[in-house]
C-alpha cells in the first residue's frame, strides 16, 4: 500500500475513528486503525468491540485531489501514536508506504516515522448489515435526541439495560427514554417512514450514544440509521457508526408518568435553574444534594438547603402562575439541573401530584418532551 | 460586622486570596477567607502556612463606591463554599452581615445564604514585615523571571532545596536559578537599587512562585519585594503575597555551567522545537523519553528516536550554522521541550563540549537567559 494525502483530511478521519478505540480492550488488534486504500479511496476503521467507526476519505472532494493512490493494500496501526503522529507532521502533504512485513513509512516533509504495521486480514470484520430498511433523520435531531434523554441513563451496572436509551419506533413516531429508575428523560419525533408498518423497540448503549453526538454534525443532513437484531448503524455522507445493542426488554416507563395534577406552576426554567444552581451549593456540601421547595404567598417558589456544619440558603424565585395545592417537596439538586439545562432558556411547567410521587416538567406548549423526577423523603 | 460590596471586587479578591488556600491544612480554620471590614475597606485573607495573600478592597475606586460600611468588624468563613457562593450570586451587589455567634448572612436579590461563620481573632497572624528594605521590579518582568526558571526545579522531597528557585541579588544584578539535577534554567535582570551595598541569596519554593505567576498582572507596574530572614514579601497596589523560603544554602551551581565549547550550532528555536516534539511522540511510548542528535553533512541536524515496539522516526533540521567537531549525543526530550518552550521563537546557540558533558542553549545575543541540560548515556 502507498498513497499520498492531505494532512487536514487524514486528520480529521483518524479523529473520528479513535472515538471507538479503547487502551482498554482484550483484544489486542483493536489498540489500533485499520487503513484500506484502493481506487475509491482511504477508509479507516477503529473499534472496541462494541463501537465500530468507519470513516472514509474518497480520493476527490470538491474538485480536489485529496488522496493520490499509488499502490492498494492495507494495513494497522497503533492507534494513539499514529493519531499523535499525524497531528503534529510539518506538512500538508503525508506519504503513507507499508513496505515489508507491513512496516509502514510515513513522510512528510524532512520528518520520517518507520512504524511497526500489523496485517489488516486479522482485524475482525464489522457487521455486514443490508441497508434497504434505512430510515432518515436530520443530523442536528439526532444529536437533540440524544443530548436531551442520554444524561438520564444508569451508570451502576446493576441492571444494564438502563444504562442505554431505550428507542421505539411506531406510528411514524420516534421516541427515545432514559431512566435511571430514580429520574426519566422523553424525547419524541415525528420522522417520515415510507410505511406505517414498521415498529422498533431497542436498546442503545448511552455510552455508544455520546460518541456519536461527538462524531456528527449540527447541520440538517440526513442520517441513515438501519436496525438489526442486534447491531444498530448510523450512516452519514462518510462516516459508519455501528453500535451493539442492549439484549433484553426495556421496561414499561409509560405507567410511571402520572397522568392528573395536583398543583401546577409554570416559571422559566432560566431563573429556576440559577436558583436550584445557588441552592444546591450547599447540598453539596453535605453530598446527599437534596434542596426543599415550597410554595409560598403570591405565586412565590422558595427553594431552601440545610446544610448542618456549614449553614443554610433561602431563594425566592418568582412563577408566572401556580394553581392548585400548596406543597413542599425534596428532591435531588442534581436531577433537577440537568433535567433544566436541556430545556435551555424555555419557560416550563412543572406538574406535582404530592410529595412522594414523581413530578414532571415539560417546556411550555411542547409535548415533545418530558423530564420526571422522584422526590426524596425528609419529613 | 455589615457592609454591602460590588460582587466584581469581593469576587476578584476572592478569587486571589484562594490561591493560598488548600483543603489539606493540618489548621482547620486555614480553610477559611478572613474577612475584615473598617473605615478603610474590606481586606481579605487566604493562607496555607507556605503562602499566604493579603487583598484589599478599598471604599472606593476609581470615583465609585465600591464598598457601603455599616459597620466594622471581622469574620472567618469557610473558603471554598464562600467563593463559590460570590461566584453565582444573582445581583451587582451583596450584603454581608454577621450576626451572634458569627452566623454570617449573605444577601443579593432574592437569595439569602446563612453560612456558620468563625472568630477572626482565631485566625494565625500573617509575617510582620518592615518595609523600609523593599526594592522594585516591574511586575511583568517578575512573572519572566519565575516563567523562565520555575518549570526546572525538582519535583522530588529527597533534596528540598532543589524544589525552590535560587533567587540572588548582587550589584545590582538579579538572578533566578533552578535546577533538579539533570537540567538547570537561569535567569538576569539588572534591577535599581538605591545602594549597590545590597546582596540577598535566598531560595523561594516553586510552588509559591508558580501561585504567585498567577496573581500578579503582565502589566509594568512595579512590585515591591521585601526579603527578610525566613519571608519574602511581594507587594502590589492591593495584594501582599508572602511567601516562607526554603532553609539551607543552595548549591554553587556556576561550576556546572561550562566555560569553552567543542561544537557550536545556532538553529531556529521554533523549528527545533517541532522537530524534537515529533520525535519524542516514540520516545515517550518508551517510557524514557530520550532522543538522539546526531550532526550531519551541510549542517543538517538529524533528531531521532527508537522505540523497538512501536518503530522509529527521524527528522532533520536544517542550522544555521554550525562549527567545531562532529557529535551524536542523547537527551530527554522533555527537558529539551521545557527549555524550548521558555525561549520562544528566537534564534538560539547550542553549546556542546561532548557526548557526556552538559549542553547550553542561549537565545543569541542576549546573555540573560540560559539553559542546560544533562545529556544521557545510551553508547
Amino acid at each position: 500500500m502507498k498513497f499520498i494525502i492531505q494532512r487536514d483530511y487524514l486528520l480529521r478521519s483518524v479523529q473520528d475513528v479513535m472515538k471507538a478505540v479503547s487502551s482498554r480492550t482484550t483484544i489486542p488488534i483493536l489498540t489500533g486503525i485499520k487503513i484500506v486504500a484502493n481506487e475509491n479511496g482511504v477508509t479507516l476503521t477503529g473499534s472496541d468491540s462494541d463501537i465500530s467507526i468507519e470513516s472514509f476519505i474518497p480520493l476527490e472532494h470538491e474538485d480536489l485531489e485529496v488522496v493520490e493512490l499509488v499502490k492498494s493494500g492495507s494495513v494497522v496501526l497503533q492507534a494513539r501514536v499514529f493519531s499523535e503522529i499525524v497531528k503534529k507532521l510539518p506538512k500538508e502533504s503525508v506519504e503513507i508506504d507499508v513496505q515489508n512485513h507491513f512496516l509502514t513509512i510515513i513522510r512528510s516533509g524532512k520528518a520520517e516515522f518507520n512504524l511497526n504495521g500489523l496485517d489488516a486480514e486479522e482485524y475482525p470484520l464489522l457487521p455486514q448489515i443490508e441497508e434497504n430498511d434505512a430510515f432518515q433523520v436530520p443530523s442536528d435531531l439526532v444529536k437533540q435526541l440524544i443530548r436531551h434523554t442520554v444524561f438520564a441513563v444508569s451508570t451502576s451496572e446493576t441492571r444494564p439495560l438502563l444504562t442505554g436509551v431505550n428507542l421505539k419506533i411506531e406510528n411514524n413516531e420516534l421516541t427515545c427514554i432514559a431512566t435511571d429508575s430514580h429520574r426519566l428523560a422523553l424525547r419524541k419525533a415525528r420522522i417520515d417512514l415510507n410505511t406505517t408498518d414498521v415498529s422498533y423497540n431497542i436498546v442503545i448503549p448511552g455510552k455508544s450514544l455520546n460518541e456519536l453526538n461527538k462524531i456528527l454534525d449540527d447541520s440538517n443532513d440526513l442520517v441513515d440509521i438501519v436496525i438489526t437484531e442486534n447491531q444498530v448503524l448510523f450512516k452519514t455522507k462518510h462516516i459508519l457508526f455501528f453500535s451493539r445493542l442492549l439484549e433484553g426488554s426495556y421496561p414499561d416507563t409509560s405507567r410511571l408518568i402520572p397522568e392528573e395534577s395536583n398543583t401546577e406552576m409554570k416559571v422559566s426554567a432560566k431563573e429556576f435553574l440559577q436558583a436550584i444552581d445557588r441552592a444546591s451549593l450547599l447540598a453539596r456540601e453535605d453530598r446527599n444534594n437534596v434542596v426543599k421547595l415550597t410554595i409560598l404567598e403570591g405565586g412565590v417558589i422558595e427553594i431552601s438547603s440545610n446544610s448542618p456544619e456549614i449553614g443554610k440558603v433561602i431563594e425566592e424565585v418568582q412563577s408566572q402562575s401556580i394553581s392548585g395545592e400548596d406543597l413542599k417537596i425534596s428532591f435531588s439538586s442534581k436531577y433537577m439541573l440537568d433535567a433544566l439545562k436541556v430545556l435551555g432558556e424555555t419557560d416550563i411547567n412543572i406538574n406535582f401530584t404530592g410529595a412522594m410521587r414523581p413530578f414532571v416538567i415539560r417546556p411550555l406548549h411542547d409535548d415533545s418532551m418530558l423530564q420526571l423526577i422522584l422526590p426524596v423523603r425528609t419529613y
